[in-house]
């Protein structure tokens, strides 16, 4: 197989050397000299937190820093109170008018700015916000039509909360294949919803074990026999007023979990549960009194595809967690680093952490990412938030949802090391984001289905590769060559261009069956879309450097390019697209690049602005022990 | 800085290109046929359990499925609670005689095999263990001398269990700076155990809080106001009938963690405690009654070297845990992929998800290195075994204990996402085993300095790199150039060589401080650390496989050879080591050998006999809802 790759390869090396753009005069210029210490930190917030969504998240701030739910202690409580405390923080975020359940469609900007807010704090909040706003709400908002708007008002308020029945045991991310009935009975006007079998429960579903009124269930609509494909209904689970569980409901706790243990996850099983006909969310499909069954659409695949399509908002939203869960992590432990202090040139002069190369290297790094992803995802909220969408958003919220929930892990994890044993303590907030955070990358999508829908996108572009974009980058100034945004970009377009050839390629080449050649293809598919992530990342940012150079981003866009091609070195070296020379000068550029963007370390995090009661007690995270 | 480096670089390109060695009659032979499915797992599983410790293994394999205190549930449980479960499982294992307190000195494969099958089932169990056996143990074994033989036997049984008070608020890593005093009275002949100042409290010393009659404590040791460095001593905290706390001894609780909640880590003030002159561990240094120091060692800084010293067992005994850890998490992985069903070539059809090439690449890697790392460590206990240590024990013992805990934070949290949402389910077992072992990379040394331990002693070795390994693998047939146990071999050692030139031009070329001159180099430190251990474990599996062609070892040890590669190919490519059309068949022969060994994976899994109380309650991860 590897033979035939090879070839391709052979194809692609007609290259264009590039051009010795004069990058010393463009916005590239201020890479060559040490970094602007002294920069506004007020612009950089604001470039951080979207001139959109700026005054809803200032608004988030002075709540969490204020109320008084927000002050009490989540750190190792059992499950109980801490289910309890969740709903309470929740209540009081419904009651204080900082968003409103319509938001999701009319106002995403407040929505999605609140919940990053939220996500500094803790991702329990987030998450039993996300279920009720985006999933119940979405569901309501985006599949429903006016027989449906009477559920708005009381859970805007939180008088009744929604939850999401769509995950059964046997079916996550092939929701196509779940099991769950809805039989259209003629004579009473009421859909029977039903759980056929035992793989056929509801699981997962945040809300329900404790708290949900109501949920949003997905199920196959069958009428006289003949199934329409999955629809979405909404069934009562409990009374409204007693908050007793409905006949036919049965509901099991999901159980102790790695994170999130303030959420009440629930495995429902329905027994022949009665709803009235308009409980069907019509948008799309409806069926009459006397049952018959009326559609837009002509196949229950389009049907299926309509029905799915507004939880992309929701693939965006949980990004807002990891945004947050990230920012605050990375501040704990950069403030940590810079007070802590251990070893240095004579035992009685030890330096803190900070000084160390590897301190840096770990932890700059992490910093410009989570920084790009953020402007990338105020885009993709800006065009989420047009009347029409682009025809990339699915793929693009699938994409950024994986690669940003995967990196997080990662930072996570880094910052839990690089505190030591304190940030193994608890108090100390990293080991209870890491563990909330892990589960983004297998919810609302695992993050390799994700990628292959991307993947699956790009090959349906039929985009021809332009040998216009081809580039090698060769020469003794490697750093010329590199810090150069536009070399940069042809870069990551022509890998994109390759491993996209390359995927067709393997796919082609297979003597199997169409399903059994992409599936021996999914590594290289998460490979492209990972390619196409970081080049509409990168690009971004280079765009907002272009309209908007506030201190430091060109720093922080250079960083993350550069540990990006280190990541794929050995592709890009091996596909001739960087020369080995300059290959090798990329981990000290980056040692380079870390060492000044730590000078301005302290000056970002202040940028977050991210309320006390987030972070732990003490910065140097000892001090609440003595 | 990198123009420096690439001029090191070209000097070593005179190369030799490898004769055509005929591999095909080799041991690699049968890498180039179908993988035989047929092999006898019972060898397998002698291999991998160690001639030295099997039978050891085998009787804890039995004791931890036959006894009741193994049968109990954990998961969830309150800290109180699940502390009190791991005391009675760590007096049960006491009591059964499967390990004594001598073992660590005496018979180490019998310690370490318990413990690796003890982490099969939970890492609190070892911890425990380990505080009480290497910890405690390992300072009476090692430091102390006849007259400290009286704590063995009840120790032994845990009539009274030990903990290790070295690590202190202000001082982790490094430990030459710790605070706490040891003062000697001449006039009571008794020395006043002291911790001056808040930072100077002992911290995270495991049994400390609740269970811990006896604790070792590392202190400063001072006569007439002369410091002669840190020393240990035996230091009662609770009094051996009533467990009531000893005058002038402070302990708090160290609180919720990340993981590990069934330890009681404590904080400990001590406030002029008083203790008998014969408490301090005396084998290397001793003060006589009237007060005059005597030492084996001419300086405080050897007295301390050696007091360490022993520690390094410690550290091969806390890979076991990472062993065991990450054999039932990828067993419970691997057996869930063959079970659980998701997407397929038609809705009706749907296919296990080890067919999926991804799940595949994700789960064979590490299940190849897990092996590979234990044979590897079988090599490093029978050195640890030897009456002369070789002179690398201490930088090899803290190379493994750091790339093993590294690569099981890693291959845990790949298989918790394998299993998707029932990975996050706490049931299911890995969550717990994630979160316990991620303390191994940052505690008995964090990894990045332990990594500056290796490198230090590889640029104190003055080895000469020798041109006869250079190699430059380039050729159409890159499988059989690949597939060739001398050319990796060569490789590895060639870039070993080069790293540690690269590290040693970087440090010179400093003109900074030599402080600061091996602080900006730390990244480069640990790179060298890295192609030095996967050096030393590569050729110990090649040596294991021509005494032993245990089938499917081979495999195996390519399989993970060539991820060790990818993991490092830009370095490679870049360093003209392979040339870029044989780097680009390398992703290919990976997932080639990942689909073989999947042929064989429930055989492997198989090999481990783990017992079926280790593993969730059904093999499906689902079974239990029902």
């Amino acid at each position: 197989m590897y033979k035939n790759r090879i070839e391709i390869i052979k194809k692609h090396l007609e290259v264009n050397i590039p051009t010795n753009v004069n990058n010393k005069n463009g916005i590239e210029n201020e890479l060559f000299n040490p970094i602007d210490t002294n920069f506004n930190v007020g612009e950089l917030k604001l470039l951080i937190d979207s001139v959109e969504a700026s005054k809803y998240k200032d608004a988030t701030r002075e709540f969490i820093k204020n109320h008084p739910k927000f002050k009490e202690n989540f750190i190792g409580l059992n499950m109980e109170s801490y289910r309890q405390l969740v709903l309470e923080q929740c209540v009081a975020i419904a009651n204080s008018g900082l968003i409103h359940l319509t938001d999701i469609k009319n106002n995403l900007h407040r929505y999605a700015g609140a919940v990053e807010m939220f996500s500094y704090y803790n991702n329990n909040v987030c998450t039993k916000l996300g279920v009720h706003y985006t999933l119940f709400g979405g569901t309501i908002m985006f599949l429903g039509t006016s027989r449906h708007e009477k559920y708005i008002e009381d859970a805007n308020t939180l008088k009744t909360m929604g939850c999401f029945a769509m995950t059964e045991i046997g079916h996550g991310s092939n929701v196509r294949g779940i099991e769950t009935t809805a039989h259209y009975d003629k004579q009473t006007k009421e859909f029977i919803i039903h759980s056929p079998t035992p793989t056929s429960e509801k699981f997962w579903i945040g809300g329900s074990y404790l708290h949900a009124t109501y949920t949003t269930v997905f199920a196959n609509l069958i009428i006289d026999g003949t199934n329409h494909g999955v629809h979405a209904f909404v069934v009562p689970l409990r009374c409204a007023k007693s908050g007793s569980i409905m006949n036919g409901i049965h509901i099991k706790d999901c159980g102790h979990k790695l994170g999130l243990n303030g959420i009440d996850n629930g495995q429902i099983r329905f027994t022949q549960v009665r709803i009235p006909r308009e409980n069907l969310l019509n948008k799309y499909s409806d069926v009459s009194e006397d049952g018959i069954y009326k559609s837009q659409f002509n196949t229950p695949i389009k049907n299926f595809a309509a029905t799915m399509a507004p939880f992309i908002v929701g693939r965006m939203a949980i990004t807002k967690g990891c945004s947050g869960a990230a920012k605050t992590s990375l501040s704990i432990a950069i403030e940590f680093s810079h007070l802590r202090k251990q070893f240095g040139p004579t035992p009685n002069n030890e330096l803190p952490l900070i000084t160390l190369s590897s301190q840096q290297r770990r932890l700059m790094a992490p910093l410009a990412r989570t920084i790009l992803f953020d402007l990338y995802i105020q885009r993709l909220t800006n065009e989420l938030c047009q009347p029409k969408l682009p025809a990339s958003i699915h793929a693009h919220c699938s994409g950024i949802k994986a690669v940003y929930s995967w990196f997080c892990v990662g930072a996570l994890q880094t910052c839990r090391e690089a505190c030591g044993g304190q940030g193994y303590r608890s108090a100390n907030r990293i080991a209870e984001f890491k563990n909330d955070c892990d589960i983004v990358c297998t919810y609302e999508g695992d993050n390799t289905v994700l990628m292959q829908q991307l993947a699956k996108y790009l090959l349906g572009l039929k985009k021809k590769p332009t040998t216009a974009n081809r580039i090698y980058l060769d020469g003794d100034d490697a750093k010329s060559l590199l810090f150069n945004f536009a070399n940069i970009h042809q870069l990551f377009e022509t890998r994109e261009d390759i491993r996209l050839a390359e995927l067709k390629q393997i796919i082609s080449n297979s003597k199997e069956s169409a399903y059994s050649a992409f599936n021996n293809a999914i590594p290289w598919a998460v490979k492209l879309g990972f390619a196409h992530m970081t080049k509409i990342v990168f690009q971004n940012s280079v765009d907002t450097l272009k309209t908007k150079n506030v201190k430091p981003l060109a720093h922080l866009v250079m960083l993350d390019a550069l540990v990006s091609i280190e990541e794929d070195l050995g592709w890009f070296v091996s596909n001739h697209l960087i020369s080995p020379n300059v290959a090798q000068a990329i981990p000290f550029l980056i040692q380079d690049l870390c060492s000044e963007v730590t000078k301005v370390s302290k000056q970002i995090i202040a940028s977050f602005d991210i309320p006390e009661n987030c972070k732990p007690e003490s910065k140097d995270l000892i001090s609440d022990l003595f």
